[in-house]
């Protein structure tokens, strides 16, 4: 045999497997917490085919009875905080604890770099290895909001694949910590003690939604310096407004080299868990969660409404030419495209 | 007179002054080159009343004619590189070489903290003093997109205001530098030298859109580690493709403490405007960046047919109630309020 018809052969296969992932078998295979099911879902949800999406919004329709008893814990920090490091220890102690861990990613460089972060597994080399763990690195994707809504569905997914805890993470400068805050029930920033005055204008509004910040690195020489961070971040935490859900923002401090204090941070976030279910605030916010993704999935449906009629494309790809020899400029060609676009919708084209 | 009056006659002044800001008036402010004038146009841009809207559309299109004759300088790093004292000392040489400079800044944490670059003009003490300096803090946006936009259409009204140099500052993590990147003809990266290998999976994105890249406190004793870092990121760009507009990204240090190497900074870019206008890719370029936000503008448009209808807000809220009490899942409301999108639409009703 030789080699193109091997390529061939290979690919028919592929396809055919491809193919047999009916939503049905999708559904039952996440169900019964197949990995391999779950893996091969979430992929569906990533890509962009028509035909897929339509596949995936029948799966998650299907798989959305199954979710929510997940805690969902975002995980943010600058680069060099040491997130990953943070996670292979923290995941193993939740893991020794009996739960089943998730770990997804949003990564707000993946739009040009291809996916930075968990994209190496090997940085978590014993946690990945773990039986009831599943880490799946962040999607390439167009936009950001893009990439976090794919993140989002495939929460629901790990959840109903058995997952009760699952790890969110982001590199924590600009919009990402913002749209993974949108998605997760725990919100945890890691940071380093004397990382200098520079960083504190990025990070306020991240501190303002932080449920718990943890002072990494806190081993050898380092010990002091960040137990007397953590007291003045503490004091700094209090003088946010109080959250409505009723709990105290807590700073802690973690050596992941060291692996101490991990299970104080776990105990935090059970006694947020605890305490916002129990004054009703833990479902109220990831109600309020799903009026913002209403909006986020409604305006995916509107854009597509235009980017999959034919005949608009054709008009934007002519207008494309008219801005590229200057007889058009950008807003005077949107403007016309959007005119086309009203009319196809008012004949019924749409 | 008492207070209440008092704030009700500044109130009615206020409202007056506003109104009496027709398209007219600010496009003859900007074309005369008064900056008060300029400002309240940024204002108006920024704005999300419809009235101002509408306005602001009117004013840019008769601007543009009037645009374009600038160089376009995105300048990005990450938080502590030093990108204020940069601008701070890099502005000055150029307004002392006869340049009209114009600072304006996307800033990826607005949508929380309210704007944490150039938020602080007294950290450009000097510069912001000078004649023929106009320095504009990032605009507060609900989208990273919706910012990026509006300062692109500062740009333009900038250069109608007769300022031929635009500096666009922006944080270099995530998605903001892209947007920059769409909206400069030369892009800058400011850098560290040994921050560390953290920061690689972070920079490799951007480092690949750097037209310059400039190591940043080369002074004192950092002098040395500046200039091996320099080299080795002169070497680490030759292995990247080629740029079509056949640029060779430029490796150099500076430090804005001794005010060391700004002119050598200048020189690249001018070189590069030179070089590009003759090969003719600083138009062309130009336009591809026109393609990108003929999308951007399109969509907006698209979207506020949705939301600019009274019946269809109204609808939105009630889904949103649904969602909260529990009867409806984002989704399934999503795709009501899309079909309902639709009928009004085909109903002529939009």
């Amino acid at each position: 045999m030789d080699q193109q018809q091997h390529f061939d052969d290979w690919l028919k296969k592929r396809r055919q497997r491809k193919a047999e992932l009916t939503v049905e078998k999708l559904y039952e295979g996440i169900l019964n917490h197949e990995i391999p099911m779950l893996s091969s879902a979430i992929t569906m949800i990533e890509s962009t085919l028509d035909s897929d999406r339509v596949k995936s919004e029948a799966l998650i329709k299907r798989c959305l009875p199954h979710t929510g008893q997940s805690i969902r814990i975002g995980i943010t920090g600058v680069p060099g905080v040491g997130k990953s490091t943070f996670i292979e220890c923290f995941g193993q102690l939740l893991v020794n604890a009996g739960r089943k861990v998730a770990i997804l990613a949003i990564d707000p460089s993946s739009g040009t770099s291809g996916g930075s972060i968990l994209g190496d597994k090997t940085r978590m080399e014993q946690l990945s290895q773990m039986k009831h763990v599943f880490i799946r690195p962040s999607a390439a994707g167009d936009t950001l909001g893009g990439v976090a809504r794919k993140t989002r569905e495939s929460i629901f997914l790990c959840e109903a694949a058995g997952f009760d805890t699952v790890l969110v993470e982001t590199v924590g400068v600009g919009q990402s910590e913002t749209l993974v805050h949108s998605m997760v029930d725990f919100f945890l920033l890691l940071m380093l003690s004397g990382a200098g005055d520079e960083l504190q204008g990025i990070k306020r509004g991240i501190m303002e939604m932080a449920d718990a910040l943890v002072i990494t690195k806190a081993d050898g020489d380092n010990i002091k310096k960040a137990n007397l961070a953590r007291r003045e971040y503490q004091n700094a935490m209090h003088l946010f407004p109080p959250k409505k859900n009723g709990w105290t923002p807590k700073a802690l401090t973690c050596s992941s080299m060291a692996n101490t204090n991990m299970e104080l941070i776990w105990e935090a976030i059970t006694s947020f868990e605890n305490q916002t279910k129990i004054n009703g605030h833990f479902f109220s916010d990831r109600k309020e969660q799903d009026k913002y993704w209403l909006r986020e999935t409604l305006n995916e449906h509107i854009l597509r409404s235009f980017y999959a009629n034919e005949e608009l494309l054709h008009q934007l790809r002519q207008l494309d030419n008219a801005v590229i020899e200057g007889k058009e400029t950008s807003f005077s060609a949107a403007e016309k495209l959007y005119t086309l676009y009203i009319q196809q919708l008012s004949n019924g084209n749409i």
